[in-house]
């Protein structure tokens, strides 16, 4: 596989010269990033620095900084968690915590790792019926049947719900019952919680670092992803205790601060991006994800998976 | 999510108390690991030493010792990649090559990172149709239909393939046409290879670390899985480079040996077992993946895709 860069960075030096099959083959079925590059400017939306969290580890072993950037859900779901997490970060909760958990193919998990910080005294109690949200407005399910969309016939076969699809930007399943929920894909960002009906309080968070485990929907509380440096949380040491727990102090990294883009000078402010799930692109790289006919690939799959779709994100141009 | 293992403990001390509500709960919903726990003896099956890899890569930086364990796929599939791997095995054409790629989300990739250390003159070259299995003798398809096994009913939406089904302890896919074909989930290990038509000699190989790449099914040749010491290749660095390449040579890990498990000495052997796939455990097991009603879960999912029900594989007692 190897070979395909080379053969990429030949494409680009030879231009000029006619065209070969591969290439016009290439030209006629883009692949899923190619799309992504064209999508002209208006199709992507800004996301607001209140919707940004700016995670700093302690550095590595090579002196090297760690930060993990962490987009929040829409405000209109998990309204109580991410009110939580905007007062955590708010009062500097989580500096001085640690990552605590790596279980392989499953989830990082960070907070405090004795339990016993005090918490800000003004979070909110979440109840259980937060998991799901009252579609009456979006209508994800009605409106998959009735528009067929293309993302929406990309999507038709989902294991775990009836309806899958993409609202704002975010990945959703849909029950029959105008029911909608976030789905866990990698790098979904979720509430680590005790036994039912807790629900959690936001200060204790995980990522997704493996295969999708779709089985936590509605059982956990998805308020956001992480859009930039998740290889510092993924490319961690697994833990050896129970779960993926560390067993030992030293071996958990520092968690230097987490704050809110919007309240970082302005200067600081990381900037980012999101291809409109509503634009033209977006369904053409859906459909492009689902039916590789770049030149690599020889038989299209016909489908995917809502988590085999990621929402293109990237910073603002002129970002670092 | 921590209290979990607390409770599970101080439940083992109190198990000659009367049950609680929850505990009896755990006892009629028991998890699907207490499932794989509880599995006859007979229903686990050896895996030959002549289908193990045993790959041992240079020390980490601790001076620790890194093995992982490759199983290899049973041998009616993909014959022509696995009489390569098991040729290059034999003439330890990987002592000294190394890691090369590692992307997130995605793969890490091994072999000769030059891409000119002499192949052994006996490899064969295999056909692209050899991506798919005519399958006139397991009907995956047909049975999943006939049948209505409870895993079938388990698997029957999945975005991918008309049919997901399990065959000899390793998931497959089928087609209306009686093709099968194995998938790519998690911790599986495929050949690497140039453009279409190359399916890649069995030199070049790479693992799966993230969310399952489905869409590589049928376009590259699917050869064995890791079931042991996947973390020594999950969480190493991600590599910079174009794909996840590691730039500079100092980035990679060198392979000290992979060896044929049969190739060792009786007493270096590791042995090995997976869970039946037609058993009544294995059975049990997929339908509490896709449904689970242990105390944690408030919802279940109804379903499951495939590569969300791992097999389960374990060293036969009495081993390390």
């Amino acid at each position: 596989m190897k070979k395909l860069s080379t053969i990429a960075s030949l494409a680009a030096l030879l231009a000029t010269a006619p065209l070969s099959a591969q290439e016009a083959e290439k030209q006629s079925f883009p692949s899923p990033n190619e799309i992504v590059d064209k999508a002209a400017a208006a199709e992507w939306l800004a996301i607001a620095p209140t919707h940004l969290l700016v995670m700093n580890l302690a550095p590595d072993a090579q002196g090297k900084e760690r930060r993990v950037i962490i987009q929040l859900m829409p405000g209109w779901f998990n309204r109580g968690h991410l009110g939580n997490i905007r007062k955590l970060a708010r009062a500097h909760w989580w500096d001085g915590t640690s990552i605590n958990r790596v279980q392989d193919n499953y989830v990082v998990q960070w907070g405090d790792a004795g339990g016993k910080k005090p918490l800000p005294g003004n979070l909110v109690t979440v109840a259980e019926k937060a998991y799901e949200y009252e579609d009456d407005d979006l209508q994800i399910g009605r409106k998959a049947l009735e528009e067929e969309r293309p993302v929406t016939k990309v999507l038709r076969r989902d294991p775990y719900a009836p309806y899958t699809d993409f609202e704002e930007g975010w990945p959703f399943a849909a029950d029959l019952k105008n029911h909608i929920w976030p789905v866990h894909c990698y790098g979904a960002v979720g509430v680590g919680r005790g036994y039912s009906p807790n629900t959690g309080s936001g200060a204790e968070l995980y990522t997704v670092i493996g295969h999708a485990p779709r089985h936590l929907d509605r059982n956990i509380a998805v308020v956001g992803r992480i859009i930039e440096g998740i290889e510092h949380l993924s490319s961690l040491p697994r833990g050896t205790g129970p779960l993926g727990f560390y067993e030992k102090a030293e071996q958990r990294v520092t968690i230097k601060s987490i704050r809110l883009a919007s309240e970082l000078a302005e200067a600081d402010q990381p900037r980012f991006e999101y291809l409109d799930t509503r634009g033209k692109s977006f369904a053409k790289y859906a459909g492009a994800r689902a039916n590789r006919r770049d030149p690599f690939f020889v038989k299209p799959a016909g489908g995917a998976d809502i988590c085999n779709i990621p929402v293109p994100v990237r910073r603002v141009k002129g970002e670092e």
